[in-house]
């Protein structure tokens, strides 16, 4: 590709002049100098848009590095991106809380294995001040990669690394996937349910780990549990319950990991003849709205804060040294809360 | 944020031994020489990953100006992109062309007046070879934006200017929406339907002028035509029907310029006691499926080949010259065809 050759380029003059400010402003504001008020910044900013003015991006970063843009990299196909109301708010809570920095969302998405080449060298391009990384997978390679760059970088939910090797000094945010699952447990227990399965999502990811922990805490040993995995899709969850049935047919209540899944177990207990919650109980875990409180019977879950979540993430970024110790200091587990509806 | 030093930062010769081949072919490779094998490049640039290599951008933008990244930019709420199925299949498209030619999907929403400066900004500053643009409103500032920035730019639709001002130069990619809804119009007449009334998107969009445009010319006259304006969702759909029935209670046949607004008009419909086809002829526009196809009844509507649009856009960005006079010359408008199905 071509472009148009550098002598018909606006230059720092003319921003200066549109936005009728000085020279000196304009660069500090380029070089995003905090002795700036907002509404100057914002103008500065407006005319630097509309002329189309390219600063000098060698320059500036060497000594600021500061491009007011961060990575949000999600490892999801994106039809699941785009079906699972998750991430919508998941992604609502970071680019709100990204703006009020003044930082620019760049959303990179990884579905196939040659993604995480062309990521990383996006990511290694000086292109963004910092990283987001969720959804991901056991031992996914992300993390370590932009480590090793110095790319500041928050989690969304604590990496799962092989046995042992704890969160790798990453920083995450997190719900209390295991606490949120046991005390979901525990209410179908108190109501004296004697046969109590689970869905969980796919056990690559720590949040299914987590909440499938959270369910064994409350039910131990062996006989007492379960279990089928599920990819925390409503195909998978629909699956998951025909599975379950087949294996159990005798079981008087279900935990599933999601609510999309709950969708789906709910549909496969419908079509089997089994009565949400007096043949069977249910619990999801999310608390989607609207979709939780439209379920016919509306359904019992976990809540946690996803687009809080998300907005702490991007919180995270800006208000902790990128390097060093501390960096596992700064993660945080968010408490969850059972929300009691129809289904249980 | 702080980084690393430089001097901790991985070298051209540390990917060089990873990666099993010369210091000038790594040098190749990130510049993007076409003299290097594909799989020799991927080998490269999976070592640059793993090892969080930096190449020097100063130096390399300045020669070859390749970031090996292209903007995606979405001028719509983020809850619309993911509720709308059809940006799912544009975006698979697009972001399928783009790895095709090496190139990573960098996604940019724009909500809000404020996030017009942000992206520009963005844009701006060197970290894409190129942008694409979609769902753009009447006189969007970022296609001239991008213009002013050198930036290789293919919109996706036709630039809605002011009257008389023609498409402005941009090379574009859309769907002859104007033929498609004068056909899908012209079949409800040969059904012998009297009282057509029609459903338009947003008219501060080209699809939805283009397409309430097709329905004019094949009923002329505005003692013909009962036009209500939705906005390409399903709600707009249902209270736009709503509007229809009470300003013409005679109607016996509907084209919505949207699946998606088909569906809310058809609930619609229902609740109100009219039969579809029977009482009322229904013709959507996208062929969204499963989407038109498990509507009951299955929607008759105007295909296009939405994820087919998006790796044109995608292609037509690197076969073409960015500048000068034969912008205009690279615009794209693929045709529709009316599906047939039982709503009318």
């Amino acid at each position: 590709m071509t472009h148009r050759p550098e002598d018909q380029r606006p230059t720092l003059e003319d921003v200066a002049r549109r936005s009728g400010v000085s020279r000196s402003t304009v660069s500090r504001v380029i070089n995003g100098s905090p002795r700036v008020s907002p509404a100057v910044s914002r103008r500065v900013r407006q005319a630097v848009a509309e002329l189309g003015y390219v600063p000098n991006q060698a320059a500036r970063k060497l000594v600021t590095r500061r491009n007011d843009a961060v990575a949000v990299v999600v490892t999801e196909p994106q039809n699941r991106l785009f079906i699972d109301p998750f991430f919508d708010l998941h992604l609502r809570g970071i680019r709100q809380e990204l703006a009020r920095h003044g930082a620019q969302s760049v959303l990179l998405l990884i579905e196939e294995p040659d993604d995480y080449a062309r990521v990383g060298n996006f990511l290694g391009g000086s292109h963004v001040d910092g990283a987001l990384l969720f959804s991901l997978r056991a031992d996914d390679p992300l993390p370590q990669t932009v480590a090793r760059m110095g790319l500041p970088t928050v989690l969304g939910g604590r990496p799962l690394h092989r046995a042992g090797e704890g969160d790798g000094g990453y920083a995450y945010v997190d719900a209390d996937n295991r606490g949120g699952a046991a005390e979901a447990v525990r209410h179908l227990v108190s109501l004296g349910r004697t046969r109590i399965a689970t869905i969980t999502g796919p056990l690559d990811q720590a949040a299914a780990v987590d909440r499938l922990d959270g369910y064994r805490d409350v039910l131990p040993g062996r006989a007492r549990q379960v279990v089928a995995e599920g990819d925390f899709t409503l195909r998978g969850g629909a699956a998951a319950m025909a599975v379950l049935l087949e294996r159990s047919p005798d079981l008087d209540a279900v935990f599933v990991a999601s609510d999309l899944m709950a969708q789906g177990a709910l549909r496969v207990l419908r079509e089997r003849g089994r009565k949400v919650p007096d043949d069977v109980a249910l619990v999801g875990f999310d608390d989607l709205r609207p979709l939780a409180e439209a379920m016919d019977p509306p359904l019992s879950t976990v809540h946690q804060d996803i687009e809080g979540m998300g907005r702490l993430m991007a919180r995270l970024l800006f208000e902790r040294p990128a390097d060093g110790a501390d960096r596992s200091r700064s993660s945080l587990v968010i408490p969850t809360r059972l929300v009691l509806r129809q289904s249980a």
